[in-house]
This record gives C-alpha cells, sequence and structure tokens, in this order.
C-alpha cells in the first residue's frame, strides 16, 4: 500500500517535470528569465514585489499571482501598472496548496511573454508543497518573516534547501519578537549552507535595495541566475 | 482530464471520511474528546499550547503533533510533562502538508487513549489541506496571526469557515503593524459569520485565560463542543 503510494507521487512529480521542461523551452525561446517566488502566508510576498517591481530600470517584468481564490494580490500589483496574470487553484481540487507546472503551463497563453524579460510567479502561500512542483523557473526566491519563528528551516527543510535566496523579512519588528536571528541563520546554514540571504523590511523599505538589485540581474542573461 | 482528476480527489477525501469516522468511533468509546489545532507556519500553535496545557485543572491533556520532519515542538511540549507523540510526514510525499485520517489512525496505538480526555493534535502549518482532511475531531480551532495580514480569511476561505473557534494571536503587536483588526473581523465575518473568535497573545498572556477555559470546556460532554 504504501509503496503503491509512493510510486503513485513519483509519476505525478515525473509528469511535472516534463512539463516544466516544456515551459522552461518556451520562456527561453521568448528571452524570459523566470523566478518562482514562495513562502508561508503573510510573509510578505506581495509587498516586497509592490515595492520593486516598478521600478527597474530597463526591466520588463510580469506577474503570474497564484492563488487558492480571490484576486486581491493581483489587484494591488495591477494598480502598479506591471501586467498580471490570476491563477486561481480552487477549481481543481477544492484548493490546491500549491502551483504545479501543467497550471503554469495552462496560463502561458495569457501571458504576455513578447513584452516582459523578468516573470515573478508568486506562489500559494504555503512551506511545503511549492517546493515539490518545479514550474520552469529560472530561480526560487522564498521569504521567510521574522515573526514566524526561528526554527523554520529545521521545520520545512525542502523549501529552504531548494531556493536560491532567502529573504528575511519584517526585520523591523525585531525589537518587539523573542526572535534570535543568529539562531535562524545558523539553522539556515544547517539545511543550506551559504544559500545568500538579505535582511529586508517591505514596511520601512530597509535592504530592498539589495532585492531590487538581485531582481535587475536576474533579468540579465550574465546575471544573478547565470 | 480534468473530470478524472475531480474524481480522483472525491474518492480520495471519500475514503478519508470513512477512516476519520473509525478514529471518531475509536477516540468516543475511549471518552477522549478531540481538537484538530491549525494554521499557517509560525503564528504560534506550540505556544498558545504550551501556555495552556498544564493548567487544566480535572482534564488530562495529550498532544498529537503533526510536522512535516523534526521533534522540536513536541520537545516543546513534552517538558511540561504532557504526554505527547510525534507523527511526521516527510515518509510518504517528499512532505506531505497536512495530516489526514489515515496518518492519525496508524499513530492511535501510540497514544495513551486511556490516560487522558483531551487531545489536541496539532496540524501542519498550512492554511490549505488542512481544512479539507477530516482526521476524526470534534472540533477545528484555528490561529491567525496579526502579522500575517488581514486579508488571509478571504484567500483562504476553507480553513476560515470550518473551524469552530479563531484565535487571532499576537495583539501584542499591533501597536507595530498596518494591520486594521476590524477589517480582519469584518472578512473573517464574510466567510464564517459568527465564529467564536479570540483576541490573544501567547506572548503576554493576554487573553488566555479565555482560551483555557475554551479547552477547559472542551473536554467535559456538555461543554463547548457540545
Amino acid at each position: 500500500m504504501h509503496r503503491t503510494k509512493v510510486k503513485v507521487v513519483e509519476e505525478a512529480l515525473d509528469a511535472n517535470n516534463t512539463i516544466a521542461a516544456a515551459n522552461r523551452a518556451d520562456f527561453d525561446r521568448a528571452g524570459v528569465r523566470v523566478v518562482n517566488f514562495m513562502s508561508a502566508p503573510g510573509a510578505g510576498k506581495t509587498t516586497l514585489l509592490e515595492r520593486v517591481v516598478a521600478d527597474l530600470p530597463g526591466v520588463r517584468v510580469g506577474v503570474l499571482e497564484g492563488d487558492v481564490q480571490g484576486s486581491m494580490d493581483a489587484d494591488r500589483l495591477a494598480s502598479l501598472h506591471v501586467p498580471v496574470t490570476q491563477l486561481n487553484t480552487d477549481p481543481g481540487f477544492g484548493g490546491e496548496c500549491h502551483l504545479d507546472a501543467n497550471m503554469v503551463r495552462s496560463a502561458l497563453s495569457a501571458l504576455p511573454l513578447d513584452q516582459i524579460d523578468l516573470l515573478v510567479i508568486e506562489n500559494v502561500g504555503n512551506l511545503v508543497c511549492p517546493a515539490e512542483f518545479r514550474v520552469g523557473e529560472d530561480a526560487r526566491v522564498m521569504v521567510s518573516s521574522v515573526t514566524e519563528g526561528e526554527d523554520k528551516p529545521l521545520k520545512y527543510p525542502l523549501m529552504f534547501r531548494t531556493c536560491d535566496l532567502v529573504l528575511v523579512n519584517k526585520i523591523d519588528l525585531l525589537p518587539h519578537l523573542d526572535y534570535d536571528l543568529d539562531k535562524f541563520l545558523y539553522y539556515l546554514d544547517q539545511v543550506h549552507p551559504d544559500v545568500p540571504r538579505m535582511l529586508v523590511s517591505a514596511r520601512t523599505g530597509e535592504g530592498l535595495d539589495g532585492w531590487r538589485e538581485w531582481l535587475q540581474s536576474a533579468a540579465t542573461p550574465e546575471g544573478a541566475l547565470a
């Protein structure tokens, strides 16, 4: 029984990887770099995008918004005059907890790939399954808010292990929390030694220059994702 | 293609409900009340349990800890001399993002049901799938931290709609956040009108008397869950 279950899942992941490769080929043909942007619910993904996407000189950004339901985040980003495509996961499963390659593929025709250089895919807020499903991205960025506690790298290791950049958000709240930043960074290094990390506050703007520069660089062939 | 997928999921949920009913019958036979305790990662479930489980006069509490990996939360609770059973979800799926009835069933023999009155099942931190899988509980309690933003009821409606109590945690941080509590409560009422809610801070202790009393009452047949 157990072995059957594992087999089914592996086949599902194999199929996902095949479709992710097809997405990847389409993105390459269009010359679009793709970032899979992930975090727990409420860690600040949308605000971190709002703060920088309208201010990346020479880089045309598009956003694919993944949500179980609604379009609140897409509406916020569209007000910045950035092309935003909404992808809702609720028809499939009573609410899929992640985006997979096929969902992204189904949105390809709605994406203005010929008009953008960089596509940011804002995944469903979840620290487990989004890390298991490649969607055709060049890089994975995750946000870990300091309000979530220091132990998250040890509790959700796959997410932290498979990302290319960790944004440690809401650092303006550090004076008001029992949060040991050194302990978090120690745990982070246990699961993903030397992964690039940036301490930021989407609220105060602290550290956002680095995040802006990383995205800018990600959009160029010789940049952060090379 | 799409219809096939939905069918498979419905069958999986049907099977889950059958096993959840078997769990429910076993809990009833043992006279144990069961709370399914859910939230996003880092919302404060474990701390909210730490603060009250050792101080429920006349109620013997046990905890079933669901985590993808590790036993950090179980270790914290065991230090309070409460029986704790760890259930890790990583062998199944590369990390299941929720507990289901069968996982809980597989832990039944490890639970000291004859020595407890109330079992709290701390689910995997996730606002999507845990809400889809009944595990045999009498009640569902969810924690929504004010650091997660006001929009969560609209973005994860199933979780908010199917719970019997909402703990709004980390209210000590309200002076430091751009968070509109009235807006959150308005959104909450849109998806689940009049669901009981308590404003609490696991850090300062504010509001914890109400949470303690609710758990105390939940353990009695004529109490909160009646």
